[in-house]
């Protein structure tokens, strides 16, 4: 048995969700430009924007560790973002494409939220007060994203997508 | 402007699902043999039956569709798992091993939270109402898979990985 403990373990998810947060922000402007219900299209521009305040937070973050921000692959983010893309190629112009978006991004929302649920806890047992202040305010963000986004679906985007056909 | 309505991206989420559900199967058993704490390794094994239960739903999802059941590779589980096994390797006879293992189930359940909202709201709006209440039941029990993690990880998972050091 070696070191590796928890403060190890929080070093290695924080860069996997610091690369995973700078990958989302490239990601969410073609999700924006793909988007047909103007609606959508802003929610994805305003989570842009909060996108950019997630990764100055992670490098707070990094910053009370004493380590330097650095990222590292996260397949996972690889994996969900993939699927977008593929939602984006193969329903462009269709009528299903604007829920297709909703989906791929909740997708992204809920590995943040894991992602930043365990942080925190992490954080706390570690006793980082200030991390935790930090992340828990992106988990909450990554949440009212995933809530408005259900809320865009449930309020026209899934009917839009099946009457188009009609 | 083709065909490529709600139904159809209904019928291809369902699939990326359905493959995400048989290689979560195959991956529980590992966690499950790697987990040092006797409870969590008890809460993978009762989630491994749970997931025989959910590749089963979906296979009735599929036939009130009227279609074979069928599995199409869902990158996002190939990656979320890929991190899963990275953890495995990394942190074996470590102390944050079953930090890191709870960690990577959490992520699981939030894919598959995200996939099966929206698989449910889908189904609801194409009018298909024994399907929907399938979709929820397993909903349901992820969510509460999801939330018997926080308690381990809470309960003493996160504190052993950190004091097995000192």
């Amino acid at each position: 048995m070696t070191d590796k403990t928890l403060d190890k373990l929080f070093h290695e998810t924080l860069k996997d969700v610091y690369y995973a947060e700078r990958k989302i922000l490239k990601a969410l402007p073609k999700m924006a430009k793909g988007a047909v219900t103007p609606e959508l299209k802003a929610a994805f521009e305003k989570h842009r924007d909060e996108t950019e305040m997630h990764v100055e937070r992670l490098q707070q973050v990094f910053e009370i560790l004493g380590k330097r921000a650095q990222g590292k692959t996260c397949e996972a983010i690889e994996g969900i973002l993939a699927e977008g893309e593929e939602i984006l190629d193969e329903f462009k112009d269709e009528p299903a494409l604007d829920a297709g978006l909703v989906s791929s991004a909740q997708a992204v929302e809920h590995y943040e939220i894991a992602r930043y649920g365990t942080l925190a806890r992490w954080a706390d047992e570690l006793g980082m007060k200030d991390a935790v202040a930090l992340l828990v305010q992106t988990l909450e963000e990554e949440k009212a994203t995933d809530a408005a986004l259900t809320k865009l679906a449930e309020g026209g985007v899934n009917r839009k997508a099946q009457q188009a056909a009609a």
